[in-house]
C-alpha cells in the first residue's frame, strides 16, 4: 500500500473502533448496528465487514485499543483483607463501566467467552499476585490452592454481574472477603 | 372459545413448545428460528409471534413445560462435605445438559438473566437448605450467613459454566467444596 492509502486505511480503521465504542455506550451491544457505525465513522459497510468478522470482535479491538485500562497491580502494603477489599472493589468498578459491560456481553452473546476471558485476566492476575504474596508471608495457608482461591473471591462476584442476580454492593464485597478468607488461612 | 377450538389451539401450543425443545437441542439456540419451529409444528408464525414476544420466552416456556425435573432435595443422611459434593455434582449435570445450557444462553443472550435465576433457583434453594442443617447440626458456624455460603459454592461453578473458563471436572467440585467449607467451619 501506498503511505498515503496506509494512512488513510489507519485514519479509517481508528474512526471505525472510536465509533463503536461511542454507539455501544449510547444504544448498548443489542441495538448496535454495523451500519450505525460504518455511518458514524463515514466508512463503508464493507470495509467494516472486510476487517472484522462480527460486532463482537470490532468491540474488543476497540476496547483493547481504546477503551480504559485496567486498575491493576498497585502497591500492597495493606493487611491481605484491605488489599483483596480494593482489589475486588476495583473488580466491581469495572464490570460495572458501561464501555465494560456492553463489550462483554456482545461477547457473551456471540458466544466469544474466550475473549471475555482475556478482558477479565488482568484483575485476575492481580488477585492471584496478592495472594501468592499472603502465602509466602505466611497470611494464608502454606499449602492453598491459588487457581480455586481465584475463583472463590472472583466466581460469585462476576456471577452477580453477568446474571444480575443481586446488586454488587461494597457490603458484599466485604463479606465475599471475609468468607473466603476464612477459607485460606 | 368453543370446545373444540380451545382443544386445536392447547394442542397447538403444546406442538410448539416441544418442536422449539427439539429444534434448539438440534441446532443451538443461535441458529433457531421461529420459521423453522413454525415449520415443524405444523402452526403460523404469527400464532408463535402472537403467543410469546420472544425466543427466550419460548424456551423457557417449554423448558419449564417438558424439560427434564430437576433432581432436588434427596435425602440428606451422609457427611456433609459428600452432600455438598453430590449437590454440586448435580448442577454441574444440569448445566451441561444440552436443553438446560442452550434455554439459559438464548435468556442470556435476550438480556432475560431474571427467568435463567428461576432455572437455576431449585438447586440453590437445596443447597441453602443443606447449610441450614449444617448450622442447625453445628456442623459449619453458627452465624453463618447462608446466602454468601450458597454463592461461594455456585458462583465459581456458574462461572465456569456461563464464560467456559475451565471444565467442570469432578476434581474441581471436590477442590472447591473442601476450600469453601474450609470457611464455613
Amino acid at each position: 500500500m501506498p503511505p498515503d492509502a496506509a494512512r488513510r486505511s489507519e485514519r479509517s480503521r481508528l474512526a471505525v473502533l472510536e465509533a463503536a465504542l461511542e454507539l455501544v455506550v449510547a444504544v448498548g451491544y443489542g441495538r448496535l448496528t454495523v451500519e450505525a457505525v460504518a455511518s458514524r465513522a463515514g466508512v463503508g459497510k464493507q470495509t467494516i465487514y472486510r476487517w472484522w468478522e462480527s460486532k463482537g470482535a470490532l468491540l474488543f479491538d476497540a476496547f483493547v485499543e481504546l477503551g480504559p485500562v485496567a486498575v491493576v497491580g498497585g502497591v500492597r502494603r495493606g493487611e491481605v483483607v484491605d488489599d483483596l477489599t480494593d482489589e475486588l472493589l476495583a473488580a466491581v468498578a469495572e464490570v460495572c463501566e458501561r464501555r465494560f459491560d456492553q463489550v462483554c456481553r456482545a461477547l457473551v452473546h456471540e458466544g466469544r467467552t474466550d475473549l471475555v476471558m482475556l478482558l477479565l485476566a488482568p484483575r485476575r492476575v492481580a488477585v492471584e499476585e496478592r495472594l501468592a504474596v499472603a502465602r509466602r508471608l505466611g497470611e494464608v495457608r502454606r499449602d492453598l490452592d491459588l487457581g480455586m482461591a481465584v475463583e472463590l473471591l472472583l466466581g460469585p462476584l462476576y456471577q452477580r454481574w453477568l446474571l444480575r442476580t443481586a446488586p454488587l454492593t461494597p457490603d458484599f464485597v466485604e463479606t465475599l472477603v471475609d468468607v473466603a478468607l476464612g477459607a485460606f488461612r
